[in-house]
């Protein structure tokens, strides 16, 4: 049989990542600062991010080099494999040849290593003492705590309420890299104590804790604020996902005719599509890209594209990008992560210019083929990893249907070891899928920002 | 910098289990029928296991060929990365070059699969439908779920019933890979209904679960029996860890002085182990071998090397092994795994001839020692590695008062994301340690069976 794992020398590992802000035909909108709505200055970002950062951010180079001691840390679980997912086409009986690119070997189980680390790295050169940042369901808060550990960073999460009493296993693993964790809202920052003192009984979103991590940067000139999606350096870093399986797939004298992938934020999506994207945009290799969301939370799908907050409290810049409006909360049958109200701009506006087809899938049909993955192919992904495991099926399924032997490529983005209350949950029939309403989308939307 | 890690093309993993039986001075002991109190014959282990794998169990030849089937499994994870703990040298200003396997990138996240794949394999080719085992954390109970899934056999897991209850989220684990999962002692067994008859509110042992499961197999023709650890065949399955480490430590240029691992059942121990002092005993190579056990649990320290079950309803062969006698039930302070009654007889037997230092430590030091490792390595172990951490880091310190640069190996047998729970319970100051005294001991040991 052939091997079902493709690997890659350490020594093929990038060496830069790739910035598709240098082959896009047009610039994504500008961002503008919350109060003048007036374009941004590098300075105005510099009470949160180290200038190395800002300068990733607005940078138009297409190859931006890996520092060496980001790659010395990615090298502990870098270059993760490939796989052929032989096992699971021989189930669905589809002529597609199904790769995937599995990020779940990192310390902290998923792909968000790989921009927590250079974070970490460029805010310790920069003498910073502290990050703080925000969590959902913790993939991101326990990245930057891994990353913070290795650079010797304190760091602070607050930690969306609702999950941090839901999930104290991934509060517990940033807890034992040294991370305080608290849970949003909370009573440490004005944004916090505004929601509470209106909504004693929130249980939090991600644009909440946002504003709380935000304005603790804001105010302590020790500490910095980290993202782990959305920003462009944040995309950026992702690439090298894209960019090891670009050369794994080169390996198996491959290349994808489509490739899917979920996406919250949109880092994910970002990491495993741009460098195919980019290609494409390239005129060098055609390629079809599937973006998949929840739908219960279909900022893609039926967002709007617009100038909107990246917080609650609206302490962030505006940004133009698909959002659901800054006040959304999402439903709380809603299981795995991808809860977001916005979309990184610059996944945003690739799909504004056509290059990406959207999808948003129920999380019953998710779970029902990741429970699949996991018999045929012996991982158990995370739930978000779930929606792009979903997608990949049906395209190998249309492939069958349409007799082609089209290649699929998905980031497999994370483990499912931390999830497996969703997993019972599933099981026992305790989750049930929750579409988000037109008119739930018109009223989340009314209050968006006035932008000229 | 150097990489810290060090990888094995997939084309040098080892195509053969190494077999230390071809290389005992003397041979280890007879295993006796449980009724007759004679040497068992192949046959009368034919109700429990395929013929392969009691084939295996008495060979004495040095290499047993790995199945093409089973390597095309193992490469799923296989090769295994060899690390170099540079980060945690450096953290305790010590000479000494720390070595870990890890086996945590598994599908489980441990070494457990590395068994379980030719076990399932085995007994696939013999025609079998189904596989009933024990579990106790539910390491080995998920391995065998997953290698089940991957073959298409059913699989069967009787739970410790403490576990069951305070691990769900293992049993979720094994669930989603097919498997059922029933809470040991329970009504569905002669040897379950005794125990509860007797003491209802009993919370299990693995000795139970075993008694369970192997009178399960024994009555019904389409099952068989799968055990974790203890067995030959078992520890032979995982000499592809110590192999893989042996020819990576050779592309490092180095070969251990020490080699440390934790030791419950035995097989991670073997695993690890078992190649190098292959060599001490073919004379081509000396090092020096320390197994670590709970100081709760602590069967090669403080155990009788004598004849004795291996169930708690004496359905089992008896083996001369290191014991605490098969009614022992650990303390229920006890975090990790690592609670079996008895140790592989291979490795009592090796022990007994003076090849292997054997310590036991206190569960909150090992703690200790896992948090720092997880700070400057990045990994979480699992509690059950944690021991191997300790008494590594403790021969590190040693190093570092001698001024000697040695080579120190151990396997990271595992991850520790199902394991939250502990490290939390550890953190807060819920965690105690028990020594299992000398008098306990005693009183689990009256009981021992009377062998001519």
């Amino acid at each position: 049989m052939d091997s079902v794992k493709i690997l890659l020398n350490e020594r093929d590992m990038p060496t830069a990542w790739y910035n598709i802000q240098a082959d896009l035909p047009k610039p994504p909108a500008a961002v503008l600062h919350p109060g003048t709505k007036r374009p941004i200055s590098p300075d105005d970002l510099a009470p949160l991010f180290p200038m190395a950062l800002i300068e990733q951010e607005v940078s138009q180079e297409r190859w931006i080099p890996i520092p060496e001691e980001v790659r010395d840390i990615y090298r502990q679980w870098r270059p993760t494999p490939l796989y052929r997912a032989r096992r699971l086409e021989k189930a669905l009986g589809t002529p597609a040849r199904i790769y995937y690119k599995y990020e779940g070997v990192s310390p902290s189980g998923s792909h968000k290593p790989n921009t927590a680390v250079p974070q970490a790295y460029y805010n310790k050169m920069a003498g910073v003492k502290r990050l703080a940042t925000e969590t959902g369901a913790g993939q991101w808060g326990s990245s930057l705590a891994f990353a913070g550990a290795i650079f010797g960073l304190e760091v602070l999460v607050y930690m969306v309420k609702v999950s941090y009493h839901q999930k104290p296993y991934r509060r517990g693993l940033m807890e034992n890299w040294g991370a305080r964790v608290v849970a949003s809202p909370s009573e440490e920052t004005n944004a916090g104590r505004a929601i509470i003192a209106e909504h004693p009984d929130c249980t939090g979103s991600l644009g909440i804790a946002i504003s709380e991590a935000v304005e603790v940067a804001a105010s302590d000139p020790n500490t910095k604020y980290a993202l782990g999606s959305v920003l462009n350096h944040v995309l950026l870093h992702q690439t090298v996902t894209g960019l090891e399986a670009e050369k794994q797939l080169e390996i198996a004298s491959d290349y994808p005719d489509v490739v899917v992938a979920c996406t919250g934020g949109g880092s994910n999506f970002a990491g495993i599509a741009f460098p195919f994207l980019g290609k494409k945009l390239r005129g060098e290799k055609d390629v079809r890209i599937v973006a998949v969301e929840p739908a219960s939370c279909p900022s893609l799908t039926k967002g709007k594209f617009a100038y909107d907050y990246g917080d609650t409290a609206h302490l962030t810049p505006l940004v133009k990008m698909h959002t659901l409006g800054s006040t959304f909360v999402p439903e709380g049958v809603h299981a795995g992560g991808l809860r977001y109200h916005g979309m990184a701009p610059l996944v945003s506006h690739v799909t504004d210019l056509g290059h990406v087809e959207t999808r948003a899938y129920h999380q019953l049909s998710c779970f029902e083929a990741g429970v699949l993955f996991a018999k045929h192919e012996g991982i158990l992904p995370a739930p978000e990893a779930n929606h792009a495991v979903r997608a990949t099926i049906d395209e190998a399924l249309r492939c069958k249907a349409e007799g082609r032997s089209e290649a699929i490529l998905f980031n497999l983005c994370g483990h499912g070891h931390f999830d497996l209350q969703a997993y019972m949950d599933y099981k026992a029939g305790k989750l049930r899928d929750h579409e988000y309403s037109s008119k739930e989308v018109a009223m989340a939307l009314a209050g968006l920002p006035v932008v000229e």
